[in-house]
């Protein structure tokens, strides 16, 4: 039977690549990579780096495949990721059933860890569902971004004995920082943070993590924000894209 | 000025460690290693194996420390865990001053992530406050238990687009699924989950993730909590100890 491996493969470091991770990409015959525009020709690079320095056996080879883009005007949020992924459900069926012989294993490699902001692993259950082509699949954790950033800035993610929230720019404002003393935003494009009213709120923030080109800032929401807002857009210009991530804390370990 | 290296080794799997990992424990001269009791002796031995199969350098050495047990009487968590730290850091300090040179480099080498539900981080950071040793500090992420529960169950942490809680068993009642279609528990003593009453709720759940004892169930959590409890407890039984996580979830990706 066919056998898919979803790779997680660290969120920009090639040295996130775990033992794992290296001994998976050296069991594909083919390594799915998608092609996501030039604009992100930086982690194309480091996507590069990671085949040209851990894959060691010879005979494998690649196979880049366009992703669609997500049509988002009038749908809502719900259906327009629902009928992308389906979208992306037959790219996948295409590719496995015309790429991979009957016996073959294909990789797909995600940034970071297949489990967290991803839906690689959904999608894999969609193109199951449909029947078509029958395979078996196993996912390979990987080092995300919040890992990254949490490292980065050596803070412990969690209070001693409090829950953390990991969430989206769009709901930050449901929780943080009344309900949650501890909220990870992720999927942010409306910069949530700078609507954090609380004086003493904390904010850890991160850009490009695990690559050359990491821009972190911390401290005080109010003392920082500005200069966080300014910085990633001179760097957005720069680079011509973004990926960024930020930790907003309220409270201390022991203050019960 | 001494360095002190933070790693996170992953959750049980030798093959959790990251190329960065590896190349920090190559770099650190002396390898602190916590001695936790005899009843962890599994555990120890997958530390061992992850040391003989990745220190390459031979004039590293190990130096094995005890971690005194947590005073819990007559004392609030919060009180018991300060004092508690407050000692480590006093054993920590020791070290750093009697075993390394001026320019020595040290690792600790921690389970998972040092960002979650681990104090190394800020039991160093008390060590630096206090002023009697200098030194600098990096951290390095690992593959965390919650990874692994995740890849084993070859599941998305968060629903599309939604947010995830990550609490202990003391505090799940607080959060699901009132409050939260996400809640992952890690530290619980007391099997929270067998008082969650939604019929609809579902459970994953693993044990020694990583390790060649894993175990993984899941299921809605009115149909598999006995069995879990009835699994956990045999296994524990046999074991002489146990370390599990869970996720708990109420809904669909589509669901709004």
């Amino acid at each position: 039977m066919r056998k898919i491996l979803i790779i997680g493969i660290g969120s920009g470091n090639p040295e996130h690549m775990t033992v794992q991770a290296i001994n998976a990409l050296n069991r594909a015959d083919v390594l799915f990579i998608p092609t996501k525009g030039a604009k992100k020709t930086e982690l194309a690079e480091v996507r590069r780096d990671i085949c040209a320095r851990y894959v060691t056996r010879k005979d494998s080879r690649t196979v880049e495949f366009a992703v669609p883009v997500r049509r988002t005007e009038g749908v809502s949020y719900d259906g327009s990721v629902d009928d992308w992924h389906a979208q992306i459900a037959g790219i996948y069926e295409a590719l496995l059933s015309k790429e991979l012989g009957e016996e073959g294993t294909g990789a797909f490699l995600v940034w970071g860890d297949p489990m967290l902001y991803d839906s690689t692993i959904r999608i894999v259950e969609r193109v199951k569902a449909r029947g078509e082509v029958a395979f078996a699949y196993d996912v390979i954790p990987g080092i995300t971004s919040l890992q990254a950033l949490c490292a980065s800035h050596r803070i412990p993610l969690n209070l001693v004995g409090k829950p953390v929230e990991i969430t989206t720019g769009r709901r930050l404002h449901e929780s943080f920082p009344e309900k949650s003393q501890t909220s990870v935003v992720m999927l942010d494009g409306e910069q949530a943070f700078q609507r954090v009213e609380d004086p003493e709120a904390e904010i850890y923030w991160g850009a490009y993590l695990g690559t050359p080109d990491e821009i972190v800032i911390s401290g005080r929401v109010a003392e920082v924000k500005d200069r966080i807002l300014e910085t990633r857009a001179a760097a957005r210009a720069k680079m011509g894209w973004i990926m960024d991530i930020y930790l907003l804390r309220k409270g201390a370990d022991f203050d019960e």
